[in-house]
């Protein structure tokens, strides 16, 4: 579907794609530790699409299900119970992950 | 000021607050990811109370002035250009952090 | 689904879910008040999942339809048009409480 | 301020603002309820202006102290650890109604 | 969806969904301004049902889909990677509406 | 203050700048359309600065008082009452403008 947005050929709709792909890698702080900060961006502004994407690269920098489970409870609490419909969904997507062999248990 | 929450001697109140302080401790994750969690969530959020909370946090766990600053351009991008007057925001606190000595320029 | 989130057996996620199963219980307001609070609460922040939970509570706390249409248009005239969909999903489940027999139509 | 507003002479804004105020009247909830309703739509949506004037308005129609910290739990629980720096803001609001003796202790 | 909201006979909520239809008359701004005005408000606050029908009412009013584009660039900007499954949403419908016959290509 | 942010030296942030500078220039919609369109994304988004900024540009865009007001209350009515303490903002932000010469009362 991105494809579509590109195919618009609106300069800045591309150059913020582009921004926006540039920000998840290593800088001052490792691409992982961003993808993981991108995670509980997405599930306190309560974005389903942006917390799977986040989901999926965040199982594969090798973050456990515990790991991930943590970083998802501190956007529970700062953002309170309106993120647990977001809880679920994300629990569903890591069955998901985990069920395709995805998604690491215990860090290795 | 929270301790004038907590004289109000509301039971969920009062649990709410532990639970909060509970969540930026060493888990699956350590502490101090998940203040820079925590620092995201909040700028997302456009809190600059809670921004400066763990802003504090973050330098106190030692990440370096660039690295924070890596993290709020994760929030920056996630939340568009309505985050960027607590980002200003957030430049006058680490400054203010960097003049007690409390910010480190590099690693340590 | 709710289950699934307490399997994660994360200390923090299962303390607040029992939190906010607590913040509806009888206190210094009743708990069929807070469960309007909740309503209304939800919809402004536009969470239909939520929505219908309270609806549900609320329908069984005995609050009439009227009731819990005049707690909907605060929301409306406090969060503004954007709630409007949110408003049509709650008129949906009203539906469907009202067709189960589940809400009642004047104050018994 | 909202006098200003009216000035302004704008159809459209003036019958926001009417319909606005006749929100909170009795109908099928009492007014007080409905402005308990507003004070925790207000709390989520992280709006301190908006928070005062539902105060006043809940303190005038005779909700304790208590009471209205109740309502504020559900705003902490629904929308989390963000809106601490709100319930702070409250709190000192509150403290200043009660000093001017516009908020009951005890139930009258 | 609208005729059963309207159908509750609430006179707060017929009065809101009036004033709503009345905003986007001709005023001071010529009706499809507001219109435009309508679709960026519509997707920094992240409404997919509120795109649709402002994207509807713009296709009609003779916007062409490059100006459409352009003005979701601005909610883009303003509201952040968070805004891109809306956007993604957004295309598919324009693409429904240029299937149609019911948008413009070029300024006739 | 934007100075400070540019100091901080973080290609990425520079971009997003950049590019935010960029989304109002004149594209296939004139760049005052997208003042007024981020004028409108800034209120129902609730960030004063923000406000502050598109009503100058809009202000230097031509733009009357009149047709400014128009703009905000699609905003009001988008983003409900809790719009309205910045609409107040918006007022004075109108005033300071109009005692300064620098808005236009009717179109010239």
């Amino acid at each position: 579907m991105n494809d579509k947005i590109l195919d618009l050929n609106h300069l800045g709709v591309k150059r913020f794609f582009n921004l926006d792909s540039n920000t998840y890698r290593d800088g001052s702080l490792p691409g992982e530790t961003k993808e993981l900060l991108g995670l509980v961006a997405s599930a306190v502004l309560r974005c389903n699409d942006c917390i799977d994407y986040h989901l999926e690269q965040c199982a594969k920098s090798g973050f456990t299900k515990d790991e991930i489970v943590d970083a998802l409870n501190v956007a529970l609490v700062v953002g309170g119970s309106i993120v647990i419909p977001h809880m679920r969904h994300a629990v569903e997507t890591l069955e998901f992950l985990e069920g395709e062999g995805g998604l690491n248990v215990e860090r290795v």
